[in-house]
Formats: C-alpha cells, sequence, structure tokens
C-alpha cells in the first residue's frame, strides 16, 4: 500500500518521463518489498523554479547563473 | 489543532464539493477527536490525472481504458 | 484514487478514533466526489506536541497554559 | 539535510518574498541546527484560496467576510 | 534537485530495503530526468498499520482477515 | 494560514531548538507575508538517519564515512 511522493522542479517533465516516473518506483516497490502494484500511488508534483530554494536561493536564480 | 491534506485528481471538483470536503473533515475533526475547527486547516490539492500513477499506470490512461 | 493525511497531534489517539477517521474520511471521499473505498487511502500521522508550533508556541506549551 | 515545505494561500506572492522566505528558513536552519545551506531545500506551495479550509469554511469566503 | 517520500507501512522494513528504495528512487531521477544525485532526497517514512487505511478499513484488521 | 513543515534528520534535535525553529519560521511568516501567527502551523518532523537517502546513501552511511 505504498504512497510515493515525487517533487521535481517544473521544467518541461514530458508525458513519458512521468510513464518512466511511475512505472519505475511501482516496480521499485515491488521488487523491494513485495508491495502489490495495484495498491500503489505514485503522485508526482511540478514546482514553479522560483518556488524552489536550495543552498539560499531559488533554482531560477541558479539556473540563470549557470 | 490538525492538518489534513486531501490529494484528488483534477477531474472537475466543484466549488461545492470543495466546500464539502472542508466541512466534512472539519466535522470529523471535532466529533472524534474533540478539536476546535477555528485551528483545523484543510487543505484540497488537485492533481493531474498525467501525475498520479496507480498499478504502474497514469490515471489518464486508465480513464481512457474503461 | 484520493489520498488523505491527518496529521494531529499525539495526546492519545484511540484506535478506534483512528478507525472512525478512516471511516469518515473514506466515506467523505464517496459521498462527495464519487471516489471507490478500496482506491481511497486515509494515512494519519501522530506529532509530538513539542514539535507542532502555533503561534509561536510549541502546543506542550499551550496545555501546560491552559 | 533539512526539507522545509511552506504552504500558503496563493494570494500574490511576490518573486522577492519568496526570496525572503527561502534565505530565512534556510538561514533558521544554519543558525539553530547548524545545516549545511547547500542540502537544505525550501519548497513554496501556493494554494487556491478555495481549496484552504478554516473553520468549517473556504478562505475565499473569510476574504469576502472580512 | 527532486524530493522523493516513499511512504509504507511499518511492517518490517530491513536497512537493506531502505537502502534498495534509496538507490532505486535516485538511480530513476538521475536515469530518466537528468538530475544529480547530490541533490536528490529520499525521505522513508514508516506508518503504523493502525493509522493506514483503505476501503473503510485500517491495514491491521485488512493483515488480520487474510 | 500558512502550514510549514520542517523535517530533519532524528540526531539529537533539542526542545529548545524545536522552538527555535517553531518561533523562527512563525516570525518569517509575520514579516514577509503579514501572516497572523495564531494561524501559522509548524509541524517538525524527525526522520530516522537510515530512513533519509542523498546521493544513492542513507544518511547513517554518510555520517559514518565522515
Amino acid at each position: 500500500m505504498p504512497y510515493i511522493n515525487v517533487k521535481v522542479t517544473d521544467e518541461g517533465v514530458s508525458c513519458e518521463q512521468k510513464q518512466a516516473i511511475i512505472k519505475g518506483c511501482t516496480q521499485l516497490m515491488v521488487d523491494v518489498l513485495g508491495k502489490k502494484p495495484q495498491t500503489t500511488f505514485v503522485v508526482i508534483e511540478e514546482v514553479d523554479t522560483d518556488n524552489w530554494g536550495i543552498g539560499y536561493e531559488q533554482v531560477t536564480q541558479l539556473r540563470n547563473q549557470s
């Protein structure tokens, strides 16, 4: 009965990438813990780069610097 | 002082439905645990069906199959 | 496919109260949104009163004052 | 390695305010717990006032009453 | 900069299983999204079976029935 | 009406440190966003170092290496 919440910055995650994340996380629960896929939830949240901070800075700023 | 986070797929939840969820969750905290409504928070998050996975699949796919 | 996370202070929530919270939240999703109970998750988290703050203060302090 | 999630109502939080929240939360982790800024995440989530309930009511309703 | 939160029932998850979950989730972020492992957080939360509900029932009850 | 969730590793956070985190986060919401302290929640979660991963590894392993 796992619930997996994946938060990533909103920088163009494609539908195929979302499918791959869902499949990969679910498979991990099946392989490692023997969980059932039909009661494994994966919820992806895409966060604006203005709203994600690391090392005192917005990811927006970090992207502009690099 | 409860905090209740309700995540549902973003499939047209109406304003009235949101009110009903807020009222119902708050009443439950009052009835079952004797909590005060004025310090009971209910936060509803609507998740794109592409971003919610169950049984290896996106809800978008499941909706298309059914 | 809702996921409901209920955070309350850890002040002796009984097994019966937990069951009532689970039943009540699930019923709300069925009644208001037409969701299926078998894919409705309710996860209760009990938080130490030292770890919950409101109005600048730990709940532990508030309980001692009242 | 702290992870700080700040949920606020979506009522016009400016980019400068977001920066101040990120800097302030990160500094707090450095000052109080001696954590490293480069592994301190701050994630801000802005929630629609229709989706946030307190005291049985949507924040939207509370704003209209006051 | 992903943050992955894995919630599972507290039913004897071993240290090796936790390592496998951390490695697997991190690898998925690297492979699918090109994220850096050193800024990928995986946080596992083990939830008491009394505190996890599905289909109106506590997991504790479901385990006893099966 | 902010809700702030602070997750840190469980490595001996003292009661005074918890108070400082609660006060600091609340003050930040007051100063930056003009929020009311009495409806600002701060919830601290202490996570076992076995359950927190970064860079493919458990924090427990990282602490042993350094």
